[in-house]
């Protein structure tokens, strides 16, 4: 399986710290050694880095790490191949433009038999069952809105369905964004934590590395990361149940909806 | 105006030597300090690197100046902004995917009143006309083919006729890659060269260095290089007659098509 990183924010953030600690699972401290990649909106621009070797050992990687690029939407994911074999074409993050937007998706899972038609508006370039999902869901909205977006909810509510489609195949953890808002399915494991005044100081779990936000942070700063583990030792993580779906905008959840039947639910939290 | 890189070769090349001159010349030895980009295509998969910052002073630059990644077709582009402000969804090259391959365009050049009609199938994100002129292009191949690549001649064509409706409205030289070919049209000014055995030492235009190919190579690679100008002061390039589509494939070109008419071309000359 792999690993996802995400981070939502009111004002450009940099993701150096958080990434410290992630990058370390990508071979060092974890096995996710089979590439890695970040994405960063910066407006409406985006920038993808992408490296098919360890994380822990990449030299983009490092680059990332150290050159503090400022951005309030950001997806990240270190890879351990199941679908897919290990090169730059099977790397994720996966980048599409739709309505004039760069829409950037990363998937932690697997998904059986999920071989869904395709109309050629929206097709993988690797071989990946990630990507497959990835370009459905893009060809669905497509298909169901035309050549228009429509507001974040209805968007939100839409794709709600088609994760409901897809998670019937399997383990389906993403993270999409198109610049503006942060949409994250935990299927089976997913947490974050909202970071807003008063910052504290924050330690991460996989390196001895801390930051104290409040020196670095304005007091109505809120930036929210979305991690498949904690990545901090010293603060408080929230679990996000098994089976839901979640909006996140300016820092901080919008609206959450389930992506399971009650039961099932309860029972996977 | 900005200025154009292109390589492409029949074995996996880095492109660290050329780009050092290229570097230099986004603030450094030329003006074009608007921002710059480079993508590499490897087997199937793509990646760029872009910075709104100057090139001579990028660190994303430095790391792809240092760290040799080995691709077959490659498009770099350092920006002196004429349409759209300078930032990251205006720095080229432009990535789109049709055809389950990834698409990768930069322009030098400006066009006046180029406002295609868009049917929402490729969107330009940011505000140049040279997205624009990308994403028409991208959007009538479609169009034309369906959802099913032709072969590259008939593509080539196809290519052609669009680059004549699209020069018509000012200067548009440009390199295009899918990573198996790369097409480069000569509207005002581009050259290349094709570096084969026997290999020799080359150096650099704009920085004091030089390298010596006969010890980085094996006796059958090819390699083509095209730039807006010369990069190197010992060696002999070609320069592109203005108004003339290429297919470079291979390391080599493959075939060229007049975008002007006989007198025009050869005024031009």
């Amino acid at each position: 399986m792999c690993q996802l990183l995400g981070m939502n924010c009111n004002v450009p953030t940099d993701i150096c710290f958080s990434f410290t600690g992630f990058q370390a699972r990508g071979g060092a401290t974890d096995v996710h050694s089979d590439g890695w990649g970040i994405a960063f909106f910066e407006g409406r621009g985006t920038r993808v880095f992408l490296d098919p070797q360890p994380s822990c050992s990449s030299p983009v990687a490092e680059l990332v790490r150290r050159y503090p690029i400022h951005s309030t939407n950001v997806v990240a994911h270190i890879r351990k191949a199941t679908q897919g074999a290990v090169g730059l074409e099977n790397t994720h993050p996966f980048m599409r433009e739709l309505w004039g937007r760069y829409w950037i998706f990363a998937h932690n899972g697997n998904l059986a038999d999920f071989a869904p038609a395709c109309d050629g508006s929206f097709v993988p370039v690797g071989r990946t069952d990630s990507e497959r999902a990835f370009c459905w869901i893009l060809q669905e909205l497509r298909r169901r809105f035309g050549s228009t977006a429509p507001a974040t909810d209805v968007l939100f509510a839409a794709v709600h369905e088609l994760t409901l489609a897809v998670a019937g195949h399997g383990e389906f953890n993403f993270l999409l964004s198109n610049g503006d808002w942060l949409f994250a399915h935990a299927s089976t494991k997913l947490a974050y934590i909202v970071r807003q005044a008063p910052f504290a100081r924050a330690h991460l779990n996989d390196q001895d590395v801390s930051v104290d936000f409040s020196e670095v942070t304005r007091p109505d700063d809120r930036v929210a990361v979305i991690a498949t583990l904690p990545l901090t030792d010293n603060e408080t993580w929230t679990t996000m149940v098994p089976g839901t779906l979640w909006w996140f905008a300016e820092g901080e959840p919008v609206r959450t909806f389930a992506t399971l039947p009650g039961p099932e639910r309860k029972a996977g939290a």
